[in-house]
């Protein structure tokens, strides 16, 4: 038994606090006094008084939230999101079509960051600071934040933070959801704080600096410029925006861990480790090629390669250079592999995330040793104790469901007329919530050329990614309405 | 421990099988009177001589195989058997790098097909015999003829027919693994017979009519044509060899259970019908794209459509007609998919094999379903059983591992200089043992444009496929050696 009531309840709760971001971006259109003050605030109201109406209106019923109905709620919260988010772009004018203010909403929510603007400086700053807003508050999720600070809906809260931070190792930090909800917001906003001021004092102005925190921290990818970070020739800001997208991919928990002197609790950490370890050694092999093959100085050589490393296993999606133009070809096809890894587990980051791809290559490793002893017990350890199986399992038919989206998806894009590299990086990539792709979606490229079609199948496989697949695509099960 | 003479000893009996169905190849060559005479002579004589010293040398241990013998003599088995394979076509001069010549052959017995041949019109009937006999041999299992044919090593010789075919699902067609062997090869004769008996029907030469049904029935795809079966204009000879390549990769059990009346069985395999579900369901989106899309006239469009969608999903590789050229892409994406399913389990066909696919498909939905009642039993049933826990890990993990080879592969592929597309597809298909790939080594063009090295990669790729990844991968792992 779903109660509609109940949904349209919360989705009015998250309606209001959108439009509360919203309207910062007015105060940021009226200190430039520009002509998207307008439309902002026009939008702005719209979603004020829709959200207060589903607020109002369905009031007066029970607020326990129950497991189908909490899926419901996360998909059906991020598309109504996404779909008003969209009005200051589609009623400014600034995107003429609603089905490209979409996928730029969607995107942004999704901290996907693949855009169609052709000419993203000739936006007002009021639309690009929501712009970046949407990423941010994506990045974090609106709705963790809504358990945060809406006492109304606390109760039932544990089964919509799972539904929209669905990972598999989500350590507690409070016994009470709304305390680890908080306590994750205060740690996201400090290190914004700090970003900011880094990116301030290495010389980009305080909006730009605010807009790339806020985009960095999300995993997102926005930016401010056309040229992405390339725009600014500041080892400094890339080094600054390098490290900030490590701390963004890494599990907040962790992050919490060692600012609170635990740090016995974030050595132990197995994923950790392992995130590290592919960094390295990819940003070195990557660098030893560049230096090689292509002839780049050795400190331009790292820099390049671990930026656009950090920047894609992140799944933040910034670019300071193209790395589709290196040569040979191998040197790119590892940050296409790359996409697939993700961040941590707890991060703001897509992909099939570190833990993961860490489970499968010892389960597989496991499973050698089982055809040479069939008959011993050997379980899948991590973190120092044993795996249960049930959740290898679960691990594994992700993997499973992930790679069948992708070739499915590529398929289906590819019946809009896109050739086959650049559908499988288009869906790889929003699949990922990462941004670029490959092919004629690549990084010095964009998603305008595309038909309507593939942009509201990409904004579909963007939100499959955000939600992890199970929460959204569960909807369509017979399962699920059963009964 | 490892008793390296009896490996040795082992190698020695499948040499001197290989050399007796090499000498068949000297007859051919007779019959035309040309000059591969001598170098197919030569060739055999060195392969009867080293066999004949190490089945002599060795002879006097114990014949008792090991699991971890088991792992080795296959693999090595199938290295050396390409080894010496590969002799005629050196010595002859018609191939004259060896590296061409092992690839060739090692196309040829795991039954990939993929060709170095620029002008195969321009072989002796001797050499070409030879090369069909390869993937004939190959593609039933050199092992398994032995273990049905030589009772020298019929001790143990349940560990080396489960490390030569190593599906899930073997149905046992008599307790003794011998007898078991001998069935299969029988039936594999027959159908052999019968195929080439209605290709010369149709209007083929009794040599080509034989080739083919050699490459059909072992899913092998090497003509006697540059143009593969297109070179043949005859709607007849097409859809023969499209049903006999549907046999090839039906489960040779169920094909005996057929002949012999067993049709309750038949019919109960969940299997075969999900694998005659995708042939017909790609095959009629295919052919409808075809007519829609590209102006084909119906039947034109149908056969087409369903001779390249069982040619590849059969993991065959025959050609009628060029898919790449095929627009939109998508109508070819479906076929680099189907690359993925390959043939049923006990069959002649490679790839991730239908069953597998099937298995992942189910445990997904299981996996929704265990979403909603997190604490209900709920397993996977296949054909109208429960699959245990152990077998769904297991083919999950083969899944993903793969998954990864094709990954790894393609990066390294890359740093031979091939592009991305091409590099993707070359792994994909040596892996899947198909043939044809996409980008520059589709089924228009071939292998010969490729570096020495990417050749030997690919080589080991085709072997990987063909043994379905343990049986080589285990002997690279510590715990192989270990104790």
């Amino acid at each position: 038994m779903v109660r509609y009531r109940l949904i349209l309840f919360v989705l009015g709760v998250l309606l209001l606090v959108e439009s509360f971001f919203m309207s910062v971006s007015i105060i940021v259109s009226a200190v430039y006094s520009e002509n998207d003050l307008g439309p902002l605030a026009l939008s702005t109201g719209i979603t004020i008084m829709s959200g207060f109406l589903l607020f109002i209106l369905n009031n007066r019923i029970e607020k326990k939230v129950e497991k189908r109905e909490a899926y419901l709620i996360v998909t059906l919260g991020w598309v109504v999101l996404s779909f008003f988010g969209a009005l200051p772009f589609y009623i400014s004018g600034y995107i003429p079509s609603y089905s490209d203010a979409f996928f730029e909403t969607m995107s942004g929510f999704t901290t996907t960051g693949a855009s169609i603007l052709n000419d993203i400086e000739s936006l007002p700053h009021g639309l690009l600071f929501w712009r970046s807003t949407t990423q941010w508050i994506g990045g974090m999720g609106i709705i963790v934040l809504s358990i945060a600070i809406f006492p109304l809906i606390k109760i039932g809260g544990i089964q919509l933070f799972s539904a929209e931070v669905p990972g598999i190792s989500t350590d507690k930090l409070h016994p009470r959801i709304k305390e680890t909800a908080k306590k994750l917001w205060m740690l996201y906003v400090g290190f914004t704080l700090a970003e900011t001021i880094l990116l301030y004092l290495g010389g980009m102005t305080l909006f730009d600096a605010i807009n790339h925190s806020f985009t960095t921290m999300a995993t997102g990818g926005y930016s401010t410029r056309q040229a992405s970070i390339a725009a600014w020739d500041s080892p400094f800001i890339h080094y600054v925006i390098t490290v900030f997208m490590i701390i963004a991919g890494t599990n907040f928990s962790l992050s919490y861990f060692a600012i609170t002197g635990q740090f016995k609790k974030v050595f132990k950490n197995s994923e950790l480790k392992f995130y590290l370890l592919i960094i390295l050694s990819s940003g070195l092999i990557i660098a030893a090629g560049l230096w090689l093959y292509m002839g780049l100085p050795p400190e331009k050589a790292f820099r390049d390669s671990i930026f656009q490393v950090v920047s894609i296993i992140t799944t933040t999606g910034y670019a300071t250079t193209n790395y589709l133009a290196w040569t040979p070809s191998g040197l790119w096809v590892i940050i296409l592999l790359l996409m697939f890894v993700g961040g941590s587990s707890g991060s703001t980051g897509g992909g099939l995330k570190v833990v993961r791809i860490h489970i499968l290559l010892r389960n597989s490793y496991t499973e050698f040793k089982r055809l040479i002893h069939p008959h011993a017990v050997l379980p899948v350890r991590y973190n120092k104790s044993a795996l249960p199986q049930q959740l290898i399992n679960n691990v594994l038919a992700f993997a499973i469901l992930y790679i069948m989206v992708i070739a499915a998806g590529s398929v289906i894009l590819s019946f809009t007329g896109l050739d086959f590299e650049s559908s499988f990086g288009a869906v790889a990539t929003s699949l990922g919530n990462i941004g670029p792709g490959i092919g004629s979606v690549g990084p010095a490229s964009n998603f305008a050329h595309l038909t309507v079609s593939a942009k509201w199948l990409l904004s579909f496989f963007m939100l499959l990614g955000r939600l992890e697949l199970f929460t959204v695509l569960i909807i369509f099960t017979k399962a699920f309405w059963r009964k």
